[in-house]
């Protein structure tokens, strides 16, 4: 890894020195990793102390936005003033690229392209912008949990346009290459369109469902398995962001709210007359629909869903049975695909689930048995 | 643990024979276990495919129903049929304690009850029945699937009544020891308000979300994150069990339903115009509650939710590397509380996450930086 990123630092269209506005989490993230593979980088902020962290701990140099001549421009700044700040950024460095990272792509496109109408700036400025979205993030937010490597693996979606210029794509390409991002190219409206459904819609359910657990007796929640677990993790996302999110993108969530509500009421008048004729079919249609959404999701590096064989293997919480596991697993010559723990509430004990490719499971399963250990 | 799964098989109050009625994932699993345990166990089952099956994986021997003798009857019926089953065997066999397994509750309790109503069985027949719920499953179905271990941590839930015979509580809670389960006391009521939220509501939800999943492009799928996939996770269930389940639960699912629909409406309404006076504080408030909802999950043993640190290091997919990372997190002398693999689509790399205490994370992150690996 390390080698390759350094290869390719050495050769990349980056305009330098590339001014960073906005020094949240991402921003300082992609201070960090620019700085780790040796460009420039300049740092500015509406908030003078996050902005004394973020260079602080490496992200680049404090500068003055006004006396600034950057080769590129990336604006982190929270999707509400991302557009106006693009505009901005265009208006005040008339030779350099203009990249946003906002998750939302189509209102800030408009937002430009509504500069340009109107007279704000030249018709040729809005070729020098390029919208990106970076799909990495962490559960903390601010320029103390930034890392540069937060990219590293992560897709990295570039929305040229028609008129986009050549060199502002080969800039925002190369800069997420550089960061070690997976680029995707994808139309704004299609960006947005997809986002609706891979990560806005998955947000709004895991809230609407999360919202239910606020008053139930804390007892009910012993019984909370994986299930409850995983289908409400991302609900504990931070608000503040959010409400601009799903804001800038209602247009694509609503068809899709639409459609759920169907669905929501659907079940409802069926459960509350479970007898009526069709009531059972109504609801088992609904699981079917979901069984069939569900198995479309790619699995891992892009193979199909569940190509996995999974097995599951019962280790004690004291140190090293994780790793002693493990060690038989790869004295056995299977390679680990996936790994994951599952815990039971009150119980001393984790079950280790390994996936391995299908062909490889009974040798494995039979190894790991004779060496003693309980495998589900 | 093997050590104590047999201490607890020499003295339990388990009547036997058992005669598990319905050979599926877990009543085989039921016989597997009690079998390992020394537990006589008889088997029947309305298919005589799946009962050769279970069988011959060992988990009790055939027997005609008619004949047999039990001292105790476990009902692995779908839940449909649970109900009758149970005054069936209750009729049937008038010295054996009977304990169902279904997912729901009051459903069956009641039928029982109006049973003895209607002079179908006596009323002390009815302090012989104990209800319980093993939270215990696979994504795969049947007795192939069975395992002895199935249960091994898992909640039990045994629900005893006012008029429950001692014996039966006693033969319940036993059954789920020998099986390795944890075992949890609670009122009927109790139970299927406590399923409907955290069992049931999260099935619902992830199956309205999946559903939404048909028919986008693949291209947007290839976006797919952690995110999307850990909510929709349990939308594979089977449409034939769950379509049972929230039929015989309706009453406790209806209302967080009527809730969640409300909460869909009023995002609707706000997404509908962003623009309107509270519109914002609006969806602010919703992702608001989700973030409250989801805080009051226990953690990992019952401890308080997110009380680990957790650090990413990333890992090539060569044989070894996963256990390399974890042989030097055991040299730090740190222990792994919690472990999961993270990939990313099209990139042959994955992220280790490992959960740590605390006080342990800074001394890990710089240990394992000295030794060359990428730590996000």
């Amino acid at each position: 890894m390390a080698e390759a990123t350094e290869e390719v630092s050495q050769r990349h269209a980056i305009a330098e020195p590339v001014l960073i506005r906005g020094t949240g989490l991402l921003g300082t993230s992609i201070g960090l990793g620019l700085r780790a593979a040796g460009v420039e980088v300049l740092l500015s902020d509406p908030s003078p102390s996050a902005l004394a962290v973020a260079a602080d701990i490496g992200a680049g140099a404090v500068c003055d936005p006004a006396q600034a001549q950057p080769g590129t421009v990336v604006i982190a700044a929270p999707p509400d003033v991302t557009g106006q700040t693009v505009v901005d950024s265009l208006q005040h460095y008339p030779h350099a690229v203009v990249l946003d990272i906002a998750s939302v792509k189509v209102a800030i496109a408009d937002q430009v392209h509504q500069a340009v109408q109107t007279g704000e700036i030249a018709g040729q400025d809005a070729t020098r912008y390029i919208g990106t979205h970076p799909m990495a993030g962490r559960e903390k937010s601010g320029p103390v949990a930034a890392r540069g490597q937060l990219f590293t693996a992560a897709p990295w979606v570039v929305c040229a346009r028609p008129d986009t210029a050549a060199t502002a794509l080969a800039v925002a390409e190369d800069l997420a290459r550089v960061l070690g991002a997976t680029v995707y190219r994808l139309d704004p409206v299609d960006h947005d369109r997809a986002v609706a459904l891979v990560s806005h819609m998955p947000q709004i359910t895991a809230s609407l469902l999360a919202s239910r657990l606020q008053n139930i007796p804390s007892q009910a929640l012993e019984l909370a398995g994986n299930g409850l677990r995983d289908t409400v993790r991302i609900a504990g996302s931070d608000p503040r962001l959010w409400v601009q999110i799903l804001a800038a993108n209602s247009t694509e969530i609503l068809p899709h709210l639409y459609g759920m509500k169907a669905d929501l009421d659907r079940l409802i008048s069926t459960l509350e007359d479970p007898t009526a004729l069709g009531a059972r079919l109504d609801v088992a249609q609904l699981i079917d629909e979901g069984n069939r959404g569900q198995a479309r999701i790619p699995g891992k590096h892009g193979n199909p869903a569940q190509s996995f064989a999974v097995i599951t293997v019962l280790v004690d919480d004291s140190p090293g049975q994780i790793l002693a596991a493990l060690q038989d697993v790869a004295e056995v010559g299977t390679n680990v695909e996936d790994l994951r723990m599952d815990h039971s509430a009150g119980y001393q004990v984790g079950m280790l689930e390994i996936s391995v490719l299908p062909g490889q499971k009974d040798l494995l399963v039979q190894e790991l048995t004779s060496r003693g250990w309980k495998v589900l």
